[in-house]
This record gives C-alpha cells, sequence and structure tokens, in this order.
C-alpha cells in the first residue's frame, strides 16, 4: 500500500477548544444518549432481543435500523477511545451482548430477514440492506480495533464477515447490495484484524458493480450505481449516500493494491462531481424524490436535498483522496463540507437534526413535535428522530472520530490539514514531535503554533492554505520575515528550536461569491461567505413581517465583518401590488433601486441556522431587480416567410 | 342554479379543421384502440372478470386501474356522442358489460377491495381510491347520458352512486376520499339523471374536506387537502390533481347552490395559484417527489412536474369558473394549458404520452421501450404506457370531449371561447343562429366567422381576445369601421343579413417574455411565445454537438416568425475550458458578446417537443451572460466592531 500521506496513530492528534472541540463535548454529553434513547424507545434495540428469543415478532422499523444500532456503537467506540469514558464502556459492552446474541449459528447477523417468518436471507438485494448493515457493524469493530481495545463486537464482526465471504466471495453467489458501505467497511475490518479475505471481497464487490446484477427498480440501475462500472463511470450518479460510500470504498481498495486505474477514475468523477452537481455548502444530492444528484447543473437553491448522510459520506471519501494523493484541495472540501453540510445537521442543544440541507427555506417551516418521529424533509426545522433515521447516528459516530481530519504525515513532514485548537503528538523521522494549535478560528483568522518539543533538521509541517486565502495568507516563523504565497501549503521548516513559534494569519474577511452560469436555479444570485463558512440569511434577522423571498442584495454595497458573520446592504422589494399572472412580456416590477428601502442585513453561518425558532432562510440572495430594459419598447419582431 | 354562462347543448358545436380537429381524430383513430389493447394486455380490464367470476385472483396494477378502464369507456362514450361511431358503440357497450358484471349485489363495485381475500371496503380511505374510481365511473355515466345514450353503465353508476350515498351520506361515515374526483362526478351524475341526493352528497363531501378525517400521511394532511377546509384555504396546495379535482367539485356544488361564499372561496385560490405556482405553460405542481405544487414561486423549469392530468383538472377547473363568472381570462387559461399542458402530453403518431411536462430536458432521454409499461417520469422521452398510467386515458376523454370549451352563451349571446374551424349552431332569443368559424389559428391569426343565417336584432356575438393581443387585435363586421379594442372581449351585433361575415385579425408574432423575479429559478431567462402557444429550443435544431445548455438568447435581437414558431438569434457559449469548483468570487466566464458566435435558431412549438428523437430542450432560455461587474474589482469589505 502506497499513499501519498499516512494516518496518524489514534490519539496522536487532540481537540482542545472551539468548534469542534465543543461539537464532540455537545456530541459525548447529549447526541449520544439522545440517539440511545430514541433507539430503546422507538424499539430499534429491541429487535436484537427479540431476535435472539426466537419467537415470532413484528420487526420495528425499516429494513436496516440494525445499522443505526451499529452507527451509534460505532459512536461510542470511537468516544470511549477518545476518552476513555468507563461508563460509556458499560454501555457499549451491554449493547454490543444484546447485538451479539441475536447473530445466528452461521455467523448471519440481521434481525429483519431469515427468521422462518421473515423473509429469506438475500431474498431482496435491491431493498434489503442486509450487506449495508453488515458494513456498518464492520466498521463499528474496526473502531473499535483502532481504540485499542476488543471485545464481543469485533468477534461478531469476524465471524459475519467470515458468512459473508462464503456467500459472496469468490466461490458463492456473484451478487452485490443495493446500497453500498459493506465494500470501505470490509477494508477498514481487513485493516483492523489483518484477514486478506475482507480485503479479496471489497475488491469483488467494487468490480462486480455496475454490471446489472440488481434487479430493475422504478429509479433505474443508476440509482444504486450499478448502471456502469466504477472504473468506467464518468461522474457520481445516482443516490447520493450510495454513489459516495462505494467510491469510499473504491479508494479504500485502490490504495490496497497500488491500483493508479480506479484511483484515477474515481478523482476524475470526483473532479466532475465538484464542478457540476455540488452545492456551495458541500451538499451533494439535489433531488428529494431518490435522494440522488440529479443532472449536471441542477441545483435549485430551494430543492436542495444534500442530505446530511451524503455530506459525511462527501468528507469520507475526500480525506480518502487526500491521504492517497496528497492534494490538498481535498482538504478544503473536507472543510467546506463539515461546517456547512454537516455541522448543520444538528440543533445548538444537541437533541434534533436536519436529515435534509436546504439552501433557501421560502416559508416558515412549523415546529416538528419534539415526542414523535417524524418523516424526512417536512418541517423546516430539524427533528429529534425520524422513521427513517440514518442521519443522526452517523453524525454522532463522525463527531466522535473527527481528528484524524486534521492531520497526517510523511516520514518527514507532518500535514496540518485543518484549523482549531488542538495538540498534535507524533514521531517525525525516529524524533517527537508535538504541535500546539491555537485558534479562534473559524471567527478568527490567526492560528498560532507552539512546537514545545523544537522540530528535527530535515523534518517540516506542512499547513494548508484554504483556497480563499490562497493569495493573502501569511506565514511568520520566530522572528523571520513572514512567508506571503500564493500557495497551497505553507511550510514551517526545522531545525527550530524548543518553544519555538509561527503565526499563520488567514484572511476572514466575508466575500461574495457567483455561480456558474449554468446552474440556471442561481443565476443573479449572490452568496457571502466568510472564511469556510457559508453565511445565510433569516427572518428573524429582517424587519418586521419581511421574508427572505422579499429582498435583494447589491452587491456594490458594503459588507461588513461582524466576527461570526456580515453585516450585509439589502434593499427590501415592495410587496406586489396584486396577483396576477408571473409572465410578462416587460420586465416586472421595474424598480429604481432609489425607490427601496435599503437596510443592513445580519447573515450569520448557514449552520446555524434554523435554531431560533419558525423563519426563512436563504443562502442564495437575489442581486438588484431588472430594470426596465431595451426588450420593453424597442423588441424588434419581423416576419418573415420561412 | 345561476350561472353567468350557460354550455350549450351536446352536439352544438362541432370541431371541423385544424389543430383540436386533427388531434379529435388522432384521439378516435389511434388513442382510444391504443389504451384499450395496453389495458386488455396489463389486465386492467380482465381486472373486472376476474372479479366477477368470484374466485381468488391476483389484482393486475395499483389499486386505482378500474378509473383507467372508466376514463377509456368515458372517452368512447363522448366520441360515440360526437360521431355515432356504432362499431366503438359495440366496443362501448361490450367493455360496459364486463365492468357491470363486477357490480356487487350491494352496488359497490371495485376489483381491488372488500373479497374475502382482499382488504376490505372503506379500510384505506387514504390510499385506497375507492371513492375515486367510482367517481370516474359516475363522469363515465354523465357523459353516455349527454351523449344522448343510455345503456348498463347508467344503471350500474346509480346504483353504486345510492351506495356510496347509503356508506357516506348524512347517515353515514363523516369520511372522505383520499383522491378527490368524486364530489364533482356526483354533480355530474345529478346532472345528468337528476338524483338531488347525488348533489346533496357532493356538498358533503366538500364541505367534510380540510376537518383532519383522513389518517396522517408521510406528505402530511395538505397532500389530499385534508389541513384547512376549502372555504377558510387560501391556496391550491398539496397533490396537484387533487387539489383541482377538488376545487372543480366545490364550483359545481357552489353553483348548484349559488353559494357565493363557496365560489368565491375557490375564486381567490385560483388567482392566487395562476400568480405564484403556476408554469409559463399552464401546468401545475412542481415537485416530483409527491406532485404536489410546491411553495410559491417554486418553479424550477429543470424539474417542472407538471402532470398531464394536472393540465386536465386545470383546464376543468377554469372552463367551471368561466361559466360561473363569464370572466373570458379564464377562457385564456383553458387555450394556455390545453396547448402547453395538455395537448403537449402526445406524441406526434398518438401512441406514447408524457405523464410530466418538464420545461428543460438538461441531458437527452433514452428511447422508452415501446413494449412495456414504464416508470412516470424518468425517460425524457413520451411512453407508450405507465405502471401507474392516469394520463393517457385522462387526454382521451377530454380529446374527444372538447367542444363545450369552444362556446357558451347567455339568452341573447353566443360567447365564443376559443378559435379554430367550427361550426356553432344554437339558439338565441328563440331564433337559430349559426357561426361557420375558419382560421388558420394557432399558425395564423386570421379568424373568419360566417353567418349563414344572419344574426337576429337584440343578439350577438362575443368573442374572446387572449390577453397577448389585447392591445392589437381588430374586428371588422360587414363593411364597418374595425372596432379595435383593447378589450377583453369584441363584440358581433345583431341585426345581420344571412350571408353576414366578420373578420377577427389577432396580432400572431413571437415576442419575448420574462418571470416574476420572485421565480428565482428562472431569474435572467427569457421565454418566447406566439400567440397562445410557448416556444422551446431542442438540441436537434442547434449546430451538431451543441445542447440546450449551451446557448444563451441576445433580448435585444429580432426574432423571426417562421409561420408556426420563431427565428431567434442565440450565443453559442464556448464550452468550460475545465471541470472546476462552480462559485467564484468573481463572475465566471464574463463573455464580451462580440466574442461568441451568433446564430440563428428555430424555436418551435413547445407542445411538438420530443417527436424527433432523444434532445435537450428549453423553453426559458438565459440572456447574456454576466458581464465583469464592480463586485469583481472593487468589491468593499470593512471590518466593524459588533
Amino acid at each position: 500500500m502506497i499513499t501519498a500521506l499516512e494516518p496518524l496513530p489514534p490519539g496522536a492528534v487532540r481537540l482542545e477548544d472551539g468548534f469542534w472541540a465543543d461539537l464532540q463535548r455537545l456530541n459525548a454529553e447529549v447526541v449520544i444518549g439522545h440517539c440511545e434513547e430514541w433507539m430503546l424507545r422507538v424499539g430499534w434495540i429491541g429487535n436484537f432481543d427479540l431476535a435472539a428469543a426466537g419467537e415470532p415478532f413484528e420487526h420495528a422499523g425499516i429494513e436496516f435500523v440494525d445499522s443505526e444500532v451499529y452507527k451509534l456503537l460505532q459512536a461510542m467506540a470511537a468516544e470511549i477511545g477518545r476518552t476513555g469514558d468507563e461508563v460509556l464502556e458499560a454501555r457499549f459492552t451491554a449493547l454490543s451482548e444484546r447485538v451479539a446474541a441475536a447473530q445466528e449459528e452461521s455467523g448471519y447477523l440481521h434481525t429483519a430477514f431469515g427468521r422462518p417468518w421473515q423473509r429469506p436471507r438475500y431474498s431482496d438485494l435491491e431493498w434489503g440492506h442486509e450487506l449495508y448493515c453488515f458494513g456498518h457493524l464492520f466498521q463499528t469493530a474496526a473502531a473499535r480495533v483502532r481504540s485499542g481495545r476488543g471485545g464481543v463486537l469485533v468477534d461478531v464482526a469476524r465471524r459475519l464477515a467470515d458468512h459473508v465471504h462464503e456467500e459472496f466471495g469468490p466461490e458463492g453467489r456473484v451478487a452485490v447490495c443495493g446500497h453500498p458501505e459493506i465494500e470501505l467497511a470490509l477494508v477498514e475490518l481487513y485493516r483492523a484484524v489483518g484477514d486478506v479475505r475482507y480485503l479479496d471481497l471489497a475488491r469483488l464487490f467494487v468490480a462486480r458493480r455496475g454490471r446489472g446484477t440488481l434487479k430493475p427498480i422504478e429509479f433505474g440501475p443508476a440509482y444504486f450505481q450499478d448502471d456502469v462500472p466504477v472504473r468506467e463511470a464518468e461522474v457520481l450518479r445516482g443516490h447520493a449516500v450510495r454513489a459516495l460510500y462505494l467510491s469510499a470504498g473504491a479508494v479504500d481498495v485502490a490504495v490496497e493494491d497500488d491500483d493508479d486505474e480506479l484511483l484515477g477514475a474515481v478523482r476524475a468523477q470526483w473532479e466532475r462531481t465538484l464542478a457540476r452537481r455540488t452545492y456551495l455548502t458541500g451538499g451533494m444530492g439535489a433531488r428529494h424524490q431518490d435522494e440522488s444528484f440529479g443532472d449536471d447543473f441542477e441545483l435549485p437553491a430551494d430543492r436542495a436535498y444534500a442530505e446530511t448522510c451524503a455530506g459525511i459520506a462527501s468528507v469520507m471519501l475526500a480525506h480518502r483522496l487526500l491521504l492517497a494523493t496528497g492534494d490538498p484541495t481535498y482538504a478544503d472540501t473536507v472543510e467546506r463540507t463539515l461546517f456547512n453540510a454537516v455541522a448543520c445537521s444538528l440543533r445548538v442543544d444537541g437533541r434534533a437534526f436536519f436529515y435534509a440541507n436546504t439552501l433557501h427555506q421560502r416559508t416558515a417551516g412549523q415546529r416538528p413535535p419534539e415526542d414523535r418521529v417524524n418523516a424526512r424533509a417536512q418541517a423546516g426545522l430539524r427533528s429529534p428522530w425520524f422513521e427513517v433515521s440514518c442521519c443522526p447516528t452517523n453524525l454522532a459516530r463522525t463527531v466522535a472520530e473527527l481528528a484524524p481530519l486534521f492531520a497526517s504525515k510523511t516520514e518527514r513532514c507532518l500535514h496540518l490539514h485543518q484549523f482549531a485548537s488542538l495538540t498534535v503528538t507524533t514521531e517525525l523521522a525516529g524524533s517527537e514531535v508535538q504541535v500546539r494549535m491555537r485558534t479562534g478560528y473559524p471567527d478568527d483568522g490567526d492560528v498560532r503554533l507552539e512546537l514545545p518539543l523544537g522540530l528535527p533538521e530535515h523534518t517540516s509541517i506542512a499547513l494548508r492554505v484554504p483556497s480563499w486565502a490562497r493569495a493573502e495568507a501569511t506565514l511568520v516563523v520566530g522572528g523571520d520575515e513572514p512567508v506571503a504565497p500564493p500557495a497551497e501549503t505553507l511550510t514551517i521548516a526545522g531545525p527550530l528550536q524548543p518553544g519555538a513559534v509561527a503565526i499563520l494569519q488567514l484572511p476572514l474577511l466575508p466575500r461574495f461569491v457567483t455561480a456558474d452560469p449554468r446552474i440556471d436555479a442561481l443565476r443573479g444570485q449572490l452568496a457571502v461567505e466568510k472564511g469556510p463558512l457559508v453565511l445565510a440569511v433569516e427572518d428573524v434577522d429582517l424587519p418586521n413581517g419581511v421574508t427572505v423571498n422579499d429582498i435583494a442584495v447589491d452587491p456594490a454595497g458594503q459588507l461588513h465583518d461582524t466576527g461570526d458573520g456580515a453585516l450585509v446592504t439589502v434593499r427590501m422589494l415592495p410587496p406586489s401590488a396584486q396577483e396576477s399572472w408571473p409572465y410578462h412580456r416587460q420586465p416586472v416590477r421595474p424598480i429604481g433601486l432609489d425607490q427601496v428601502t435599503t437596510h443592513q442585513v445580519r447573515y450569520r453561518p448557514y449552520h446555524r441556522w434554523g435554531n431560533r425558532g419558525p423563519t426563512t432562510m436563504r443562502v442564495w440572495t437575489p442581486g438588484p431587480p431588472p430594470q426596465p430594459s431595451p426588450l420593453a419598447d424597442e423588441q424588434q419582431i419581423t416576419s418573415t416567410s420561412t
């Protein structure tokens, strides 16, 4: 296996303060418990007890709720690894044993299939999600090994993986699961326990996809990427989470196999997907109907699905590509997506979630009831739990295991990919190195790096310079002259004495952004970004009675930095005088800019929207309304005979 | 019952030549037979035979396929009334008898419910569509009576309606059907056979809706308009076909009851729906996921659902409002919707249909297989039949009974609402009047009216002036001076001698149209209309290799009339040099208009798109790409402490 960057050992990075450390604390104190309580309440944990008991029972929830329990266990495992919390360890062990009790003699483990009163095993590969659930169990086992502990769940996972190898391996049936996930999970399990059969099986699953082994479904074979083999595809397509998990698994296989062709195929698909099928937030998957990408440049703000799980899956893929290639622009995407497409999901109290992450809420949603499950994308406000509730547990496991996204290394260089108050302790060329990073980022662009042990000769620390800072970032090491890029990376080179300090300054002023004109739905609109954050405006910050549908932004107006956002000059459009047919020979509402009221309006981080009650919200705001044009009076019409 | 306009007796209007007469011929010769063949093949007609046989059977198709058979029968009934085709009469009778054989002793008639091996009657009012199917049978019976014939189906319908009255009437259960339709159908049946209990029942169903009698579903109660009572609603919402059928039924009840409050409520909802939730084509229902209207101004061209059935339902509602109020602008909507949201569905050979009517096809669809059923909105090309196939039969019945949309009257005035080569024979103030209209409309704006019997004193003929012609239409009666509006109506007043002639001239030149700026998805784009037709561009009319995603239109350019469309000056945008992140601090692709190639491109009637093989298509074309603006260089950013 050759990758450009290697991950640091577990525990090497400790997030200590600021945005992500706070989120990890909230995850540990609230989110994990919230998920466990809900899954006890709705019976998804109870499914395992009933399955173990062996009597006919009514399975609670959709077919794949086992995976939610596994993702919760993965979050717990990562959290235990992070903090050594022995109370949580006891909860983890107890829950693991309930899961283990449901495993069958053959190794098979699923609460919704295979018992005499249930559908037979593997009878519905298109929708049954059996291998998908197994994959989440494998990831949990791998996380458990990474956290330095073992236990019953690792054994359960190995027995299950052996069963899958027998059923679907080289001698087994030529088939894949309707929902990719097991591919990346098998490689993770292989890396954790070393059984090469798991890697072989992952390779097989990746190679089999796209060859039409799945039966036709309403949404077509692209929905589960069974239309084109991974090596031959041009762009990510179909169900976004499926496409991204599959790609992550393909990168894992490519890296293990030194398969440049496979890696290159996924890289090219990723580039095209970013260029044509990604929201400003990094969110992926435009369509509600089948949670799919949709066509190139089909990116309507007001119907952005941008599922939280797709954001997480995108981070997983981008991080894998970063390690495989060393290209820091992948870390840009990780950062954009984490802040704007993943962190957005969670309510500030940690007890409710967005499943879909729209970029334009036209009408203020109602408060969803806190005491029952909700549909996925109805309300316009976060819900405590969903009928299909993949996002909350996915968020919990992702937040618990954030640290590896922040740093990696080569033999002689420590790469710092993200900015936060943290400490990295690792070894470069045989010497221990420690970096203490201190920053108020993303509200403050000053990043201070302390090297209590210094930095040996012929080693270095590489700092990513985010794309928006490329022209203006500066790095000062000790009393040296500032190093000013443009560069994708700024480097601190050894030798440096113990106690050495370096200061990175990133320009964190708000800026207007426009979209490629091929994105029809965003034509003539502007967004505001500040550092890595996409900003948004909510009607709770507008004068009484005005919604975000009634404003236009003046691109020539000033943008004032407010620390955590921006003040933007907007113009309130007068309400339409009457209800009339909305298509006209002349531009409608040709409002002189001097005729409308101007306000300074606060735009805040998008990821925090919807935390102050029902509200309208938009990321993209129209520019000035159209002025009367020659169209109205001088449109030339000629008649010719053709 | 007081309405502003009364419908003419069946047979009073005969469409003789041109667009609609051709469509009626195609409907009679191809579409009706196509629908019958498919429903024999997929077993939807066979369901009735199996139900009649009384043995357990596997029901073919979704729960409501009975209604497709009924709509086919309605099309046949109307066609028999139109032409007196006795061969079709024999087919109608044979099929009616197969339906009748499945009716149960109680009057109940549904092939998917109520037998010992099926779900119980009325056990799933939310999704079962039982009363919906009954409604379509009632409409068929009413059409049969209107066509001057009776037969078994009228008796079957009455027995069924009596059963429904018993089950759901004043003494029955307080419930409604998840899919409105029975409301308008009961009023039609009442008008046909005179039993006032049917009107009473319709009134009850309208009044009960919106009071939460239906159980919660994923899409919320607005989906089937059970969120707010009809009298209290502000705008049409939820599933578009459901909302429109319900409104049509409410107007029918309001008219029968002289209930101005109810009529006024629906009118106000309709105005707001046209102003905020309607595509340029007249199409309604933006969302694929639940076939619903969506939010105000959520009208993306590339995800326009605009179901054919919603277009038909909109015509039904608008025509009812026209008769109820006499306001000719309702006839404008009927015309726009018929040409652009209904006629669009049918392939030129009459053997394939659009279910959804998008306004922007970004990628050329594949030819759907002609020999099997297809999903509803996948292909980008018309399909011969669908798994849920409401649209083909709805189109067949609508086209067969088009004539009543063209004219109505008061005691002394004949109102001509639409333009086509036709003859109307009726009676005004006791005298027979005949109007022969001759026109090449909509390709030609000259409309010639001949009055072979003249026009008695104190009578008149009122001609609608379409909104787009209001400023420039002229009417010349005999050798008189032309009457030039602006007016919504131009009037030919009696007395006139036998053989009198009047000429109406409507300006039929192509014109650019822009959208209300609140429709974010259409900002900065232009459409081209010509007369009542929305035009569209397809890549088959562009230079080789160029798709409709690569063009911009110059609003200052000339529009050449081509007879059935327009030549439009467009600029081909060069393909993007590379795949890169599509959001930028500066406007991208700031192309000087002199730097790109200009072409004259043919825009053709939207309703004909997709008849020349797979193609991209758009109705709305972007204006010139953004020029470099002060934004790029002079954007001011200031930092303040707040």
